[in-house]
């Protein structure tokens, strides 16, 4: 199954040198979440070829503007492009009041359903699940209200043996019922028993999307095991004072928390505009935990 | 004098090819006045290589999203590269409703004054003056309540007559007073009387801005005889019928427009997203009114 992300936005507070600020698409067996929202997003679906229209659920981690400004534009493309599916917007409930007042100026009923549903950032919990995953969030430390997100897989396949079912000249079309653990009766009486055709599935996959936050550690039991984790490195460490001030965090910090964590993979965004290059920030984090990128616009990161 | 516009944005409605909402950035003798504020109009003024902390006035026609979405992201931009000096925003009242409800949710004290005039579509009035130019509104006829501006210079400053001064050893410093028509008596005593040395100043220069609008002719008096006339030309004139239903104009329209109050130069935009190219629009514009050019994205026209 698909199970990646890619960049749209990686700057914090203002977009500079290019980088434009907070978004991420997580495409999930192709179903499309959009995470964050900053100014420029639906130019940014453009420029890397997405079509806004694919995204079905969109999650906002808090009201800085650097996070959800892009919103109100996207959600207005979405309806002069006529369309009439629903989309379901994940976010404090302020932002809902936000959308409809700029709405009721422009004299814009939407054509399609907007579910909104209001998150807190008392406590983390379950807020979505379909076939493909579960959605939970993650109470981060910041100025304002602010969660993260956790995207988790739901129990994945199991792998069918393909030599051997190729050998016994087994038709593609049994395959799915394998991979969903069934045991079967051929129409000849043959009786293909599950655990000889098929291996244990993968462990299901995590990403998690830490925003903004000060990296004070109550938020870690809730990103515990990720494949990737996608946090925020604002500063470098030098600016440590002002990252607590700000209630941010530094590379070195982002990586600490990979290892403490025991991420597979680290990716490091929400970069401060002073940073014209961002290769000192990478360095940082690689010095402590190796497996880090740059969570930068347009790459996209098998998760 | 400098008076120029830059255009930041010459897209209807929705951001594509390349082309942003509407935005315009008008440089008045090193003044400068931002004419409405489509999404990422930002970031476009950072492509263009231009200061956001030059812009002391905006100007805002409606509420229609691809005309102010990028306002909010602007003013804070603004705010986090600490800006003091104040901003002066012209527009619907309710726009400061929609400022005020965002600055709240994301607890933003702006450090700089922001001063907000509401303005109303009812009549035309002059709602700006310094001693450049007079900003006037034009009530435009579009689906929700939308003025456009007129920008005019102040009388401009005579002409001195170089060759004369510089035949007769007047030195550089009395330039500035002769133009603007004071008689001069040298230290010893000889008498310059302003009428030898200069000529008559040229005409004032006028900049009219008309963003949406049913082509109705309501609003030709208010644009009669500019120098450089912007108008809509959201669609091809075989889709005159779609441009009444939005209240919006054809590229053939804007042409006659031009004709009818008497502009020196044609520049239209607010192109719709069925166009591709805009070479058809722009012929169109020409076949009747051969000085019009396309306001697209990184050009600048003197007025």
């Amino acid at each position: 199954m698909k199970f990646e992300v890619t960049i749209l936005g990686s700057s914090s507070a203002t977009p500079v040198y290019n980088r434009n600020p907070s978004a991420q698409l997580l495409n999930c067996n192709e179903k499309f979440y959009l995470i964050d929202c900053g100014e420029g997003t639906q130019q940014q679906l453009i420029k890397y070829g997405f079509k806004a229209s694919k995204i079905d659920f969109v999650f906002i981690s808090h009201l800085h503007g650097d996070h959800y400004f892009g919103l109100i534009g996207l959600l207005s493309t979405m309806h002069l492009n006529g369309r009439i599916k629903p989309i379901k917007i994940f976010a404090p409930a302020a932002l809902m009041e936000i959308l409809d007042l700029q709405f009721k100026h422009s004299e814009t009923i939407l054509r399609y359903p907007l579910e909104f549903v209001a998150i807190t950032a008392d406590t983390a919990q379950l807020i979505f699940e379909n076939s493909d995953l579960t959605v939970s969030t993650i109470v981060l430390n910041h100025r304002i209200p602010c969660t993260g997100f956790v995207f988790t897989e739901k129990k994945r396949l199991r792998k069918v043996i393909v030599e051997k079912l190729e050998e016994e000249n087994i038709p593609l079309e049994y395959y799915p019922l394998l991979k969903r653990g069934v045991d079967l009766t051929l129409p000849d009486g043959t009786i293909l028993l599950n655990k000889d055709y098929t291996t244990d599935s993968d462990e299901p996959r995590k990403y998690a999307y830490c925003s903004d936050t000060l990296c004070d550690g109550s938020y870690f039991e809730q990103i515990k095991d990720c494949n990737t984790l996608y946090h925020e490195a604002t500063f470098l460490h030098e600016m440590l004072e002002r990252a607590n001030q700000t209630h941010h965090t530094t590379a070195l910090q982002a990586a600490e928390t990979a290892i403490t964590t025991g991420a597979k993979k680290l990716l490091i965004g929400h970069f401060s505009s002073r940073y014209k290059t961002l290769q000192p920030l990478l360095e940082e984090a690689v010095s402590a935990f190796e497996n880090t990128q740059l969570a930068q616009e347009g790459s996209t990161f098998q998760i």
